[in-house]
């Protein structure tokens, strides 16, 4: 494990078409400039293969799943291996005729394929038609050891549950991973996309405040229409990553590609937990509740 | 139970002198001032009774604590008859000699005295000492049905566990309180100042956002001297409420004291929890590691 003072990350904001070779390939451009510029974690933003199927049921969009590992993971382990760098990329996974998952991959530089996290909490709204593609996740929440330390891998709707990020960061992940796609229905944008931005970005710098580690948020940008209609989702870019007081300390744009480069100070980590020692007085006796799901029915 | 469509809230935002008889005088005071005024859930600050005598470890202190229902109840249950208000009033609990809680009684208008919650989160950190007064609570965490509708009661350290806002979300809670007893070491202040009250409130809007429901935290406020050396807390006021999407409604001052009245919408639970519906994906089924310490020790 590296235990280097600083752990260099770069997050991949980026569009996605409706090529998913040339989304592939713009994102391991992406990802293979920010691994040459020293970043030893690189994160990719959900489905970042094609563009957000999910705003309808279609079942020709299952043809867009693939094995993990398979060959994405193939091609993106070669780039890890080259810059020993440790790479966390999200997949639309196929398991068996019928069975697929919204998968997310570790490729641990030169250690190749270190495993991977299935969503375990998946959305279902307008736009967003997740529990029709995806399974939910059988992996519980896990924490990879790897060349850039231990890394907490989680996926978009994952990040509104407080449940997700603690259960992750109790297995010693100093950096939780959200690959997202998240955005606008541009009908409500005016009215409520800034209220709906806060909360996302809130939501996840609690987290990183209740676990004293480091959250990164990496999102897609660029409209995708609905192809079942009129409008479509403006994805709110925005990338960020949270220091753990829950600081921002570094936000991408909304509307454009980027990568984020930032140096994290691991010893934030344990100043964080020193300075407020939640841990130490979490109630263990008492959070048996938890796994009930409402009330005392 | 009232279910009027808004329900008016009242903070009481006071500072706390060394004489208990004149801060319990002041608190019914303004809490009479914010029932006259339509409030129909009155809110007061943790361990309002007395300075917070927690800067420091001495035994004289357990006589400021007094049975619970006891003296200070009585005083608010009157009030809280008088006109029909839902109080939420923190106390120094004596269970037994050597035996002290932090703790919450709810005393709900013409019903009286409803029940108390003990703080099951207990700090410890230089100038809050608190394990050293008070033993963890053991009555869980709790909801409350009033006529102010279900209010949770939590008390200050609980506000860093996500867990704790949601087990008393889980019992139906569509308004948690927190009295609350924070501030500045004076020392530190410039350097660290912001970002802990920044932490302080994105953990709490936090809680609002995950769980769908309205956030109540009611700080004390003014300068209290370290009475073993130098220095001291500089309580932050800014007591606030935080709606279920997460935006701050009203934020008190810093320096002064203040009762802070605002009308609930209780419809925006609702909407808020239809919206992004959180409850409905929560993986019961793989919530069982939180209660576990760390790692798989």
């Amino acid at each position: 494990m590296s235990r280097a003072s600083t752990l260099p990350v770069a997050l991949v904001q980026m569009r996605c078409g409706e090529d998913p070779d040339a989304n592939v390939a713009k994102a391991l451009s992406m990802a293979r400039e920010a691994a040459a510029g020293g970043a030893k974690l690189v994160c990719l933003p959900e489905l970042f293969r094609s563009r957000y199927f999910c705003q309808s049921e279609d079942s020709a969009h299952f043809a867009l799943a693939e094995p993990v590992p398979g060959p994405t993971t193939e091609a993106f382990a070669a780039l890890a291996a080259e810059f020993d760098v440790t790479l966390v990329v999200s997949l639309f996974e196929r398991r068996a005729p019928g069975l697929f998952h919204n998968t997310a991959a570790v490729l641990d530089g030169r250690r190749g394929y270190a495993g991977k996290y299935r969503k375990m909490h998946i959305p279902d709204d307008p736009r967003y038609y997740e529990k029709y593609y995806f399974t939910p996740g059988d992996l519980g929440f896990r924490s990879f050891d790897t060349g850039a330390g231990p890394v907490g891998v989680l996926v978009c709707w994952d990040q509104w549950y407080p449940e997700a990020a603690r259960l992750t960061a109790l297995q010693g992940a100093e950096v939780l991973v959200y690959p997202t796609a998240i955005g606008w229905h541009v009908e409500e944008k005016d009215a409520l996309g800034e209220a709906q931005h806060d909360a996302w970005e809130l939501a996840q710098r609690a987290h990183a405040v209740a676990n004293g580690c480091y959250v990164i948020a990496i999102n897609r940008t660029g409209f995708e229409p609905d192809p079942t209609g009129k409008g479509g989702i403006e994805f709110w870019g925005q990338s960020f990553v949270a220091a753990p007081d829950g600081r921002v300390l570094v936000r991408g744009p909304a509307a454009e590609e980027a990568i984020l480069r930032l140096d994290l100070d691991r010893a934030a980590i344990e100043t964080a937990r020193v300075g407020w020692p939640f841990l130490r007085d979490r109630r263990i006796d008492a959070y048996e509740g938890i796994t009930r799901r409402f009330g005392t029915d």
